[in-house]
């Protein structure tokens, strides 16, 4: 068996000959090889190194050893269906309940992300006896047809004018982009009011609603961090409703968040979604997900799933390694440096309108124009195929495709953190200084301290 | 982390804590606990030996060293999405190609055989623009809600009485059980018109079909293999009506019916399918699926998808071991001896109505009624439970429950199938003594050479 020998021209030739055209690569021009990784390193087939910071799915860092000999080993002894019963199941079923609210206690193992939101749909509608889904704007849940109907972030990108009829599309909570900003005295209350709208408009078409269905933190949507309090009352419009609330933790969960386990914590302790979704970061590139409710709501279904012996091998092996090299801290202390490193960039560049994240999870939202904060789109791009040229990975996302996104392996140092913040620093001085932005000195010497007008000057 | 280290009453009791009720296991009242397997044998935590007739998952063998070798290695090295190059991507989809007939040349990688179903049908429903589906009686696809849609024997396990309004069920190419038998001129035709029938009572409605999906060969409708000639027949209408023919392989594929590599090949080489989705057997136990059609006919799409590089070196490493240890020789072969030892004992018990099967996947449709076709429904039931005494893993499916299923890991022995049918031979006579079932003396001496009827005793 093959494998890395083929010259790059070749893999590329064989890709375009072989497999379909909408399975893209990052930097379509010039795409990369990677034939090995480890912890948050990638290396291309001249064992040249890049910096990765995109791939949340390597979650406790590539090919980390624990993980590799936990798959290994088991794939030597046992890999079969759920039909049969094996401790591994239930241990790690029981090990990723500790993780979560107690009510949270009914769980059921699939392959992917997409398997385990579908499945959360259709409990919800078997359980509700309703139709209707609430999703959010430029929301991202999966690839399969239920999802897609339910992903405007997918079903805009394939010309979809218009959601299906049983799907409702409510405010992302967005305070820096949206329709209630930071200076909206409770954006939080607003933005719930929006799905209370959609929920009468609903019940005056003689429809019902099923679902609200959000990420914690919105992620292909340009990494939106919900106003606190927002989803406890989205959830009581919800189930005033008769429907149920599922949270999908798929991009999100497992640390990455740093000061809890899980996003949807950061609301507060309060906060209980009804139906919790998990996938990727789960296996640590292995596929598998992972679906949990509260049995109180919800009870009837019938399907058989996922949760072979290997994939259940592989999560706890994950799980003790969150646990022993803390990584959750490491979200914790590495994201709150990188968060104040990339707002000292805000504070010399024009270019950075908004800096946001919780973790490891971060945005940095490029705008033209402050004021109107208009999505610098282009120089997002530039910014991260010049990233790529020194060998970094980023990527940019949201509906403008503005935002640089930082979701990397969990094992991100200091290091990597003010290598990427540099290689920034020095692009956008180079781009600002060609499309004629420069801060005014007075604005600089304020130092972000104070709330300000930021002063344009064009040269 | 402990493996296989709880007592067994402990694993049944976590396993109801925390795992969902709808995820079942085998032989409920008294389920299986298994710790290790290899090759075609399962072992229980005394390290009892069971024979698997069962697991087609499994294709080359439980833990087949080759392939979990190439696993681990890969492992190791790299696990990532497929937006990097990487040449086993390429290298697998090459040599998956080479498969199948020339035309279906493109293809997509997910996780599971029902991802591969919804990216058919996704597909062609853009297609086509069109969006009604025809599946036949009995089908199943899958567990995602598009696919529930169109599997009668999950949406009426469901108790779902109608199907959606978009989805038409033919009727089953069953020339034993369903309306044109093996005493029909020609069920091909006739089983074909019924599809006709469909697509012009849609039109009157002013629909229009999409699609129609099959299995090769039905699995869980109860091992029923369509007549010659049906596929090509019912393609014909389809697309005249504009629609996509789409093979599901998920079950048969991969040289188990042993005189071909696919199933559809079993209809002639005249047949190409428009889509071929493959499934679990394709990765022996690991979580993946692919997905092929023919360019002419299906260009559009936009997604990302699996093929990461442990998944495609699992791949590579199954079409290997197919091929160096002669698996779909060994499907052939020993399919062969399996069917025979079963059709002689048809001609020694009343209550074996079929023998129906190609290669290594084959249904012995038990009958309470040889004339009527009665289906035993709990005498399968207790032949499966004694020969899971007997430490024999066997299944009962098909509408009625009544068809033990085999599809065992393909290398499967002679001497497998001379236990298994031994043992299921005197259950078979236990039991007919039981019900007061007996051969007359002339129809045993007759030895089966000649059409007959069957002389019904009861004693």
């Amino acid at each position: 068996m093959a494998t890395g020998n083929l010259d790059k021209q070749k893999t590329i030739d064989l890709r375009k000959k072989h497999v379909g055209p909408s399975c893209k690569v990052f930097f379509s021009h010039d795409p990369i090889k990677i034939v090995r990784a480890r912890g948050q390193y990638m290396y291309n087939e001249k064992d040249e190194k890049y910096l990765d910071c995109i791939n949340n799915v390597a979650h406790v860092g590539h090919c980390h050893p624990d993980v590799v000999e936990a798959g290994a080993k088991q794939m030597e002894l046992l890999n079969t269906n759920s039909r049969f019963l094996h401790d591994n199941l239930v241990l790690y079923a029981q090990r990723l309940q500790a993780t979560l609210p107690e009510k949270l206690s009914v769980c059921y193992f699939v392959n992917s992300g997409s398997e385990a939101n579908d499945l959360a749909l259709r409990l919800a509608w078997q359980y509700t006896g309703h139709k209707d889904i609430i999703t959010l704007e430029n929301a991202y849940h999966g690839h399969v047809s239920s999802l897609i109907d339910i992903s405007p972030y997918k079903f805009h990108q394939m010309a979809v004018a218009e959601p299906s009829q049983h799907v409702h599309v409510a405010l992302s909570p967005d305070i820096y982009r949206g329709k209630y900003c930071e200076d909206h005295p409770d954006p939080a209350t607003a933005y719930a009011e929006n799905v209370k709208d959609i929920i009468e408009q609903a019940h005056k078409k003689g429809r019902k609603i099923a679902a609200f269905i959000a990420e914690s933190l919105q992620s292909c949507g340009g990494q939106v961090i919900p106003p606190v309090g927002y989803f406890q009352k989205v959830a009581q419009h919800v189930r005033n409703a008769g429907g149920v609330f599922i949270a999908d933790e798929v991009q999100v969960g497992f640390g990455r968040v740093g000061t809890h386990f899980w996003g949807f914590q950061l609301q507060g302790e309060d906060f209980v979604p009804d139906i919790v979704t998990m996938g990727k970061p789960i296996g640590n590139g292995h596929p598998m997900s992972c679906y949990f409710n509260t049995v109180r709501r919800i009870k009837k279904t019938k399907h058989t799933f996922g949760g072979n012996p290997v994939s259940c091998a592989i999560g706890l092996a994950v799980l003790d390694v969150i646990e022993k090299e803390d990584l959750q801290g490491n979200a914790l202390h590495i994201g709150s440096y990188l968060t104040q490193l990339l707002d000292d960039l805000k504070k010399r560049h024009l270019l950075v309108g908004d800096v946001r994240g919780r973790g490891l999870f971060i945005g940095l939202d490029l705008v033209r124009n402050r004021d109107k904060r208009t999505p610098a789109t282009a120089e997002a791009q530039d910014v991260i195929y010049r990233l790529k040229e020194q060998r970094i990975l980023l990527s940019a996302d949201g509906p403008h495709r503005n935002v640089l996104k930082f979701k990397p392996p969990m094992c991100f140092s200091r290091e990597d953190a003010e290598l990427v913040v540099e290689k920034i620093d020095q692009i956008l001085t180079d781009l600002e200084k060609t499309l004629g932005l420069q801060m005014s000195e007075a604005v600089i010497s304020e130092n972000g301290h104070t709330k300000r007008k930021v002063i344009l000057q064009v040269m």
